[in-house]
């Protein structure tokens, strides 16, 4: 027997038929020809009409040259590098780290003891402790540090939950859209049906519930086994921030079709507006005036250290806290921590750090105060900027940005568009942001790796270009959109 | 409708089946005990003959103080830090941290840019060159850079590939037995079977290869479709290491067979023995005399910035190298790497500093040698100390430790624990295990954790408590032994 190039053992045919079908627009064909033009302009190449490439197809503020937030990154200097702790380097130590930095990374050392040892698989214990306390200082409701559950990142805790949550190929899970595609990526990963529903763009990307009744009768009454809803707030790749009495009904409409709510709240610190501020469905659920739903409702909460005014994403840091799971269940999430053994203890640090924060009366607290406050208000004046600058282009419409780190502007595209686009085999969203990379080095995501209603077409960009190149980057992005519309005109 | 606390939506009684059926022994009901008793320690509670848990359990070691390499931790302190590298912090860092530790970072984040932001899904660019040309300093065979994957720990890079690997319920992977837990439990949890070989103990762990074709023979007469061999080598548990005839035999038998060779090469540094030495599956591949094999199967190995003399675990960090694969299975890896964004940085950064240590003439050569010889031998001494204290207890008998972090001893059990052990519904062994527990504050494995031949016991323990409680612990585990068999001895 022979195996030829062209006969593998494990082939694109043969393999495992649910990765194939995973869908990550995030990171797809688009994403990848950035990479390629990244690696030419390293090379020297000068063949592109710009000289960078800007990527807005993903929320990686450090990337754009945000700088963390340096007490953050003291502590974890500290804790990398044990001996700077002792005694006799203290001198010279204490002239280049601030005493409540040096402080932490003692404290969390003695509870970690090495941040090159495994932890428990649930995380630290005394960091969960942390996180504990911050929720209950956010919700004014305690947190059950056994309950709480460090993760790589978000996203590896929301895939734990959708693949416990897969019984078999009739288990379906609600999810917005557009939604973030690691849930209809994850979804297809394990099997499960996605069973959508609609934000409405009209009114700010706002979610109306009455539709959700007739969403999840319709799913049942085809045999799916719909056992949960996944809500993104704020909404990533839409940015709005949900009502206190949206919240409310949700949860009555989840407690009473029994499903268990899976709220992605990552972008909790990311509100640009006045007039909402972020609730988290921990405390909305507590709030919730009916007994019965508010001790009741299978409820778990996801958070990160790679977005807000941190943008630790490299890092891969995050939690979940259940509420109301089936101590049985927890068990099983514990058992599949142990078999990845730990969360990276980077990872768990920057939780800790982003969960106590400098104080008031810290020595720390007043640098700490002003990055984070100039971050915050970059990020606002970049949002509103980029929005008025997408509102103004022919054929595009942008809701406000209420929070998140992405602005999801409508375009009308030319019937010429569709047409070429089809001859490319691209869906028309997708060939005007490959114009655009090819045009000005911005990388954005097409509408069509997120879901839109059919016949809009949009696109997902950040607003993270630094600010002192950001009124060149809307340029760019304005230029390029008048010398599309006219290459594509319609022939009259 | 009202969900009451016996009525969740979530119960173990529908949730996915797969996650329900995985067992992971290593961080299983015994080592949860070893955590409740860790914390009534902690808490002053004095009811225990002990004043500690002796983790024994998990390959762990700076949990038990085995020092980090310090240029290590040295690269990763600036890294975290890059205000250090600061021209104005230049003459009190230069006390701090020596100059190499000092160009390395920086030449580290021109590559990487921030350790706070996601890096390309595969890994750092660059990172993946050092890894490559560490492979060819290793093996003398070159290796290509984009073949090269860097994941958070070996663990999350073995189950990509066992997940892609399964088409159906039909898809069989080969696995020793004794074999590392992580198997079993991942092929449970892609719902693959597998299909297990033994090793021989009598003949110190050694692959027979001849009875591999009759196991594949008969399983896929049965209806397993088996399409890879996973080797563990040095072995997990067990410890032996393969000669270079019998790796010949290996692959000339996936070869004919049609297998995917997977191998798991995590204690590729951790060799005690003077008559073997490591060699790579990728090395043995490009010296094996048949061209067809040579240039045609295809082969996965693992590596880990968990184990050797660095013992990283808690950073999550290794890489996988790719031989022969076909190149749309390769775009799949990445697809599914890019869903979960990228390995953490501060686990790629150890991995480029595994892979290029400080050299013959570097500032911190003679430190790091220092360090890396004095943790070499200690283990080697540690490992010869502990497989002799087995080897004279009464009715234990443990082969040689040739290499990894653990030892595989063989146990007689009286007649009468194993009814007592049915009594509690444990495996003889598991009950031998929490007796250990429950005596010492040792936490080991029972090897029926990890599969062994019927009707013999066994445990896995490492050798990695400190050099100077070792022999305490080597005569709490000898008195526990004695007590054991005199309070259960068999009635004459």
């Amino acid at each position: 027997m022979t195996i030829s190039e062209n006969d593998k053992v494990l082939s694109i045919d043969n393999m495992n038929p649910l990765i194939r079908n995973v869908e990550y627009a995030v990171r797809g064909r688009l994403a990848i020809r950035a990479e390629e033009i990244r690696s030419d302009l390293e090379k020297g190449q000068s063949s592109y009409p710009f000289k960078r490439v800007v990527n807005c197809n993903i929320g990686n503020p450090q990337q754009l040259n945000q700088n963390p937030i340096t007490f953050f990154r003291q502590v974890a200097s500290l804790c990398d590098h044990p001996d700077l702790l002792k005694e006799e380097n203290r001198a010279l130590v204490s002239q280049l780290y601030p005493s409540d930095a040096i402080e932490r990374a003692s404290c969390l050392l003695r509870s970690i003891g090495s941040v090159g040892a495994y932890s428990h698989s649930q995380g630290v214990p005394f960091i969960r402790q942390t996180v504990a306390k911050f929720i209950e200082e956010r919700d004014g409701y305690p947190a059950d540090p056994n309950h709480i559950f460090l993760t790589q990142g978000a996203s590896s805790g929301v895939q734990s939950l959708l693949s416990l949550l897969t019984e078999n190929e009739k288990t379906g899970i609600m999810i917005p859209i557009p939604q973030y595609p690691l849930y209809s990526a994850s979804l297809a990963l394990y099997g499960a049906r996605p069973v959508p529903y609609h934000l409405e763009e009209e009114t700010g990307w706002s979610l109306d519930v009455t539709q959700l009744v007739d969403i999840v009768r319709e799913a049942r009454e085809n045999g799916t086994d719909v056992r949960a809803l996944v809500i993104i707030n704020p909404g990533n790749p839409t940015g709005q921030c949900l009502t206190a009495s949206n919240m409310q009904e949700i949860i009555t409409f989840c407690y009473e079709q029994r499903l268990m709510l899976l709220a992605d709240e990552v972008y909790q610190a990311n509100i640009y507006t006045d007039t909402r501020s972020f609730i988290s469905f921990k405390k909305a659920l507590k709030d919730h005036p009916e007994p019965a739903a508010r001790d009741g409702l299978e409820l778990v909460s996801f958070h990160s250290i790679s977005k807000g005014m941190i943008g630790e994403c490299g890092r891969r840091g995050g939690y979940f806290e259940c509420v109301h799971l089936d101590p049985d269940v927890l068990d099983q999430l514990y058992k599949m921590s142990s078999v990845s053994l730990c969360p990276n203890l980077h990872g768990q640090i920057m939780v800790d750090l982003m969960c106590n924060p400098p104080r008031p009366g810290d020595v720390s607290y007043p640098s700490y105060k002003a990055e984070v406050d100039a971050i915050y208000s970059s990020l606002r004046r970049r949002s509103k900027k980029l929005e008025q600058v997408f509102n103004r282009l022919e054929g595009v419409t942008c809701q406000p940005a209420q929070g998140s780190m992405y602005l999801f502007p409508q375009v009308s595209l030319p019937a010429r568009v569709t047409e070429i686009a089809k001859e490319h085999k691209m869906a028309p969203d997708a060939y005007y942001a490959h114009a655009m990379l090819e045009a000005t080095g911005v990388c954005v995501v097409p509408g069509s790796g997120f879901g839109q209603k059919d016949n809009t077409w949009h696109f997902r960009s950040t607003f993270l270009p630094e600010e002192d190149l950001f009124d060149q980057f809307c340029n760019d992005l304005e230029k390029f959109h008048i010398q599309f519309l006219k290459d594509h005109r319609d022939e009259q």
